[in-house]
């Protein structure tokens, strides 16, 4: 008995909710959670099984085949297809920051976060000691404007060789390359430190200190070309006053920071996140 | 016995809040409130200070001029003082929308929100029928490109008349010129229906519909020279996600609007917030 | 062309949402939003289904008798069919507050709510003049030790005759009668003015004062015979400080009131709700 | 130069706030901070002062002396002074669950909190790798229904021994006896997993799903005799819905407890809680 989670869109059209509950039905699936959204603007059907099979590891690619044999096709689906127990392997890129990267251990180590870390990755070496507290394996890769792509080069190497599946930027102060972008699309998941729109790139929260906002926030987004303009994920705020300095900003960000990006991660983790036009379908 | 509100910013300097105090009890005055507040970057020192006193109505001024030279010249106050048993008179600006007119009526209506307000004027007659429910005179001045001078003009000349302390944007769809923004000098207050500064302007749901953010906000600011850019009184977001429609965007906004718009009219009435440098100092 | 709503639970089945969709497609419906709940534990299976369908009015009957007949009775299928352009009557009831009433007009008289409103019904005279204001006939039913039983009887029969849909009670400060609340079960809507089930009964901002707590709420929920215990439909809280007096608590509190309720009736206008077992499921 | 914190209460009585500032100036301090309240019901004054002077720290008592005959006295104060520079040892009680305790390690080790912890105390071992990663030494004491009274001997002197200033209950199951907390009166800080005082005792998860809430919260208060009834420091809530199983209430929760016990140690160890009257101060 496997737990199967079954992530998939298509141009919306009668009788494909039907269609697909009675494809799983009549291999003996069990659906345990169903979820789906239509898009009535641009008419793309969104839908999230999650169901219940007796099927081997190994015929899950026979599964998959069949599938989108009977029903892939011919309603013309975008499908993935995951078994539940196969934890995904997450990549952790930090610089000097450790609030994120602690508080995603934490979670990692009490398994409240489903994931395998097959390492930590940093351009500075201020934070191995933490991955060392948590055992996971560290790699300082320094990056410099002469030695970017070299390093970018090396981060790569790193990634195919562990077979990552995606990578969480906890803080991580360098800009991604396109080479990479490219390699993970949609799978480089960012926390910045402001609610975007507003206040994007370097020094948000000094830039929201000086406008005199009473609210601040936070936004994790997966990672595309233009600078913090992908799609959203989870975002969330909380107020400040005059009484609070540049350096309370700072801390009550940090908590919102580690907050909504635990949150996404959480929903990537789970494939609860479809991207769709810049912007993310959250199954619930 | 009279109340009185003190309100109050001047350099930062030993002593200060020992001055104030000491003349009000050398006074015979009661101190019921006091909340005070250093910009240590800047080393300015902001006090708000109610207090009951023995006062005819007619000596106020007496009174003013006597603090002004016992302690305001001295150690170079700026300073406001209001009997609080003055309602002060408040303007209404609206166009087509309703609900933060409702909102405000009511709140005025029940004496929760202590103003007077000599007239709702708006540059369409939809909401002419509100105005009349609740027995508040009604202008109608149209504007368009070619008697937006003269419209003005004719708004500046009833605001005179009627000696009106300060100014709501009630969803007011206009641009304020600069004249009038300069006759009401931080007494214009706006709702903006965005978390500024992120999509200032027209059509700030329709712009955070088609990011894909996942909180809207709303921001009520006085009115500057440069459009929503002015000193934020209050903001607030909610949540939103890909079920929710612009339809859904504006009116989740609604209730956000009415909130923070009322919050910052319940603050201003009370004295409670100094503009400084942009910003706004809010007291308790 | 009609939009129709269909709500309705069953003990959960394999293909039960395919019978309903392919139902609805066999009779050239159009589905424009579906969705659905399992109850895992109690396995039960919940399901809203809106969709536009070419049907006259009178031959609603019809339609309802022909889908319980072909999906009710063979999925043991509990539901409610509704034409969604009959807005529903809703009666209410009110004693000396008035900001819940105001709330609620407002909304209703810019179309927000979408109800009809036969009456306003007071134990006091005090909000007459709002009912004026708004048109809408108001009925004054005192009510004493003495006069109860004779009071909930001229109750009950104005509501009957103006056939009431549902009560809203905006701070209605009386207990209902059993005969009232089974003639109207989870027909009637109560605002209670703590978050409960913390604070039921009478005082409760008085309560929360006392207590010392930072959290102030609001719920909104279907009344049932035990008092401030009947199935919740929406909950919200509010920061509140030592420097938060109980008029304070109070007057944040009429933000809180405002908002939960109007919530509420959002979603019980928009059959959003379903009761089970003293808790609400209610639909995205 | 040293910083020192000043908190105190007294009866409220005109000229206080001048008498204190006066003999900060007239000893060459420079007041850094300032925030009062004053509770007009039982007339209470209370002040927060921190302010920078020259003094040696071992002249630190000297100084208490002398505020105390020149101020303390005359005014009936009850107060508190620190050196700020010196931090207060907080001793960590925790049972099985990690989550609040990983967060504040990783606050404490990122000097985010600043405390000294001189030991982890558990009455089981499943935390014991989590204070080795850590580097703190870690106590186990099992108690038992036979052995509660020994234990809590044991407990104590280990406290004593350390000098330890304040205790945190980091999701500790047990019941504090009378000794210890009459030994740390408002010095036991305490994280409830629900808003009190809705759902006090034991799973409050449950109760709370059970009874069908629309919000869930946590609570971090003072120990005191009555269980769960202590002055309460910081409250939280966070949505939750029919869609969340009890596991989604715990694990929403986490989140909830993490960040109100945090914000409570914040507090404390700054010294901006004051209790009175079974209810706390918070000072800006």
């Amino acid at each position: 008995m496997k737990r199967i989670t079954l992530v998939m869109n298509c141009p919306d059209q009668k009788g494909i909710i039907a269609a697909v509950t009675n494809y799983i039905h009549d291999n003996n699936g069990n659906i345990v959670y169903i979820d789906q959204y239509v898009d009535r603007v641009n008419t793309i059907f969104f839908m999230r099984v999650e169901f219940e099979i007796f099927i081997e590891e190994h015929s899950l690619e026979n599964f998959k085949t069949d599938f989108n044999q009977s029903i892939g096709d011919p309603y013309q689906l975008k499908t993935d297809i995951y078994l539940n127990d196969q934890l995904p392997k997450m990549a952790l890129f930090v610089s000097k920051y450790d609030h994120c990267l602690y508080d995603i251990l934490s979670r990692y180590q009490s398994r409240e976060l489903k994931v395998k870390i097959p390492f930590i990755l940093s351009n500075h070496k201020d934070l191995m000691s933490i991955a060392e507290r948590f055992d996971i394996p560290f790699y300082h890769i320094p990056v410099t404007k002469e030695t970017k792509k070299e390093a970018e080069q090396e981060q790569l190497k790193l990634l195919k060789k562990q077979n990552v599946d995606f990578i969480v930027l906890a803080r991580y102060m360098q800009i991604i390359s396109s080479e990479l972008i490219q390699y993970y699309p949609n799978k480089i998941i960012n926390i910045h430190h402001s609610f975007l729109p507003a206040f994007p790139g370097a020094k948000p929260y000094h830039s929201a200190y000086d406008r005199g906002v009473k609210i601040i926030g936070a936004t994790s987004h997966y990672v595309t070309e233009e600078l913090d303009a992908g799609p959203i994920i989870e975002q969330n705020t909380t107020h400040v006053s005059h009484l609070n300095s540049i350096d309370d900003f700072i801390s009550k960000g940090r908590d919102l920071e580690r907050v909504v990006l635990s949150k996404a991660l959480q929903l990537h983790v789970a494939r609860k996140v479809m991207v769709y036009q810049n912007k993310t379908v959250i199954f619930s």
